[in-house]
């Protein structure tokens, strides 16, 4: 890391929404900001040589920042992961993704099919040795700052050894990414008082409070502490993740469009609305999903970045952001060193199986 | 319904933060809102004499309106429901429910402890022929109105036949309260490529779209959904529904957070402030939980309100105005008419285990 290499960062120039365009034009904003920030990274693209050239002559992007690779597949955003796996080996993302498992690149980013991104780098880069399966974490916004949740998605259902690998991981991700020093952790639940939830959630929590992580497990939480940031790190099952985050990521939504309709239906508000604009901007921005892109499949042989099907320029370039700090933290790293951990963690639990 | 008799409504004066204060207030409230509304409504109060009564009196309740049962018990809101429904017996709580089971009230309403609510209720009023598990149903609000959602945490796991009949109840639950002629139902789910939830959930969805609610039904919902008010009933397991609600109700209470911060950091903002006050006000309307409180635990043999432990009197009336809407709108009939079909329904699901 401390060499004068820069980071290299496969980019798939075909999956979003508003691909090739906008993954070029986020690779151009990212250029811009790393030069800001004295970051260096080189991007290694994929893609239709015919669609991302012109794009990439278009915005201006140097030869000294990107390398291009053609390919001539491609993986539609509705295409079912299985049939992904069996006939995508042509397609812009395999290529990127086996860049990486290659050493020709440190991460992987694609704005494409969540589904296919997450077979494929399962497959191509491998599970990390110790973990059972990798799980989708991303930065959220809260009161007080951000936090980390996971899993968000990619499994629908955990056993205790999943949710206790989850907390691990996502420690390690509060760490690199946060850079928080001792990141706390909880398991999201339900507060009812008749049944405090799932088995899995008790023997997880219980886990955790037995290792390690003692001092850092603040035990379960539930969503409405997702808006307080009540810790660092919320762990759950792939279900339940999702859920909270499209409820918060709606209800964000909603809270804007009440205030535009309340302001439109207030005489006085119309007559303020100029005194309204900054408010509504630090608004926006704090809960803009853009802020937030980059969702990272976690406990791989390689760092691989979901981002936002309909992510604009903006939202790719945090993600490509997301891939840099995660390279230059050393996460894959730092995770490989609480394997151990995490495997005495099971054999506990294992243990208490019988 | 018919007849000049008042609709008599048991009060657990006992139970909630701010009991019997807020309780007693919120009766006088809903008095003077029914007086406007020409609804005839009378109460049948349970609690402490010695310190509802001055309450009563402090609030110049008339005697007109109520009727005062002394009890000698009470439950406190960290009792575990298997001890509240072993020791229990002379709390104000289960007598409250006892009265609806003789007939001397047609609906019950308690701030108390919701586990204990749950327990006692289950026990003591029985579930409804042809239901398996009830479940806690509320209203919430949304961009474009309200919505019912159920479950919100009465029952951590579901099968494909909860899940059914979860629709079937907040089906009519959307008629009686949010008086909607054909109400729409969606299931909630996770939008993951790879994975379209879980087994029940696309179970449960096929029965519905072979069902008489095969019009109304609209398939899967995601949480992001529940602020566009995308459907009229949302249908999930206790587990989600309670993460989904959560997470609703913080992320409001962040952006109102938020907006305050924003407000006080902007000087243009600060200037403006009294052009945010309406604005401010109406968000804050639009979103106050106490709008919404009052969940009922439908599918049991008489009607059970949950009202918000930390309630105040705003709060509570409404929640008494939601006993009386499933009480005049004749919600338990309406269920029991539905039975039928629900029978059907788990015997078609049942063949299709075979």
């Amino acid at each position: 890391m401390e060499n004068n290499q820069p980071v290299v960062i496969a980019v798939d120039a075909m999956g979003g929404d508003h691909a090739p365009d906008s993954v070029i034009a986020g690779i151009k904003l990212a250029l811009d900001n790393n030069k800001a920030d004295h970051i260096d990274v080189k991007y290694l693209i994929f893609g239709d040589e015919e669609k991302v050239m012109p794009l990439i002559k278009k915005y201006g992007i140097s030869s000294d920042y990107y390398s291009f690779v053609h390919t001539t597949g491609y993986i539609a955003s509705d295409e079912k992961p299985s049939v992904a796996v069996r006939t995508g080996r042509d397609s812009s993302l395999w290529k990127a993704i086996e860049s990486v498992k290659h050493n020709e690149a440190s991460a992987i980013v694609s704005s494409g099919n969540t589904g296919a991104l997450m077979a494929l780098s399962k497959i191509i880069l491998g599970t990390m040795p110790g973990i059972h399966r990798p799980a989708l974490a991303s930065i959220m916004p809260n009161r007080i700052g951000e936090h980390v949740m996971l899993d968000l998605g990619a499994n629908t259902e955990c056993d205790t050894r999943n949710l206790v690998e989850f907390a691990v991981m996502g420690e390690a991700y509060a760490r690199a990414v946060l850079k928080r020093e001792k990141p706390s952790i909880g398991i999201l639940n339900i507060g009812s008082e008749e049944i405090k939830g799932r088995e899995e959630l008790r023997e997880a929590a219980q886990i955790l409070r037995e290792s390690d992580y003692a001092s850092q497990f603040k035990g379960f939480v539930e969503s409405d502490d997702l808006g307080k940031g009540s810790v660092d790190v919320f762990v759950s099952d792939g279900f339940s993740g999702n859920i909270a985050l499209k409820a918060v990521e709606g209800t964000a939504r909603l809270m804007i469009g009440l205030l535009k309709d309340f302001i439109k239906q207030s005489f006085l508000a119309k007559l303020g609305a100029v005194f309204f604009i900054p408010v509504m901007k630090a608004m926006k921005k704090k809960m803009n999903p853009g802020n937030y892109n980059g969702a990272m499949l976690v406990g791989l042989k390689g760092i691989s970045i979901k981002s936002h099907g309909g992510a604009d320029a903006y939202g790719f370039s945090r993600a490509l952001r997301v891939a840099y700090n995660a390279v230059q933290n050393d996460l894959r790293g730092y995770i490989a060193t609480q394997i151990e951990k995490i495997k005495l963690l099971t054999d506990t639990e294992q243990k208490s199986d019988k």
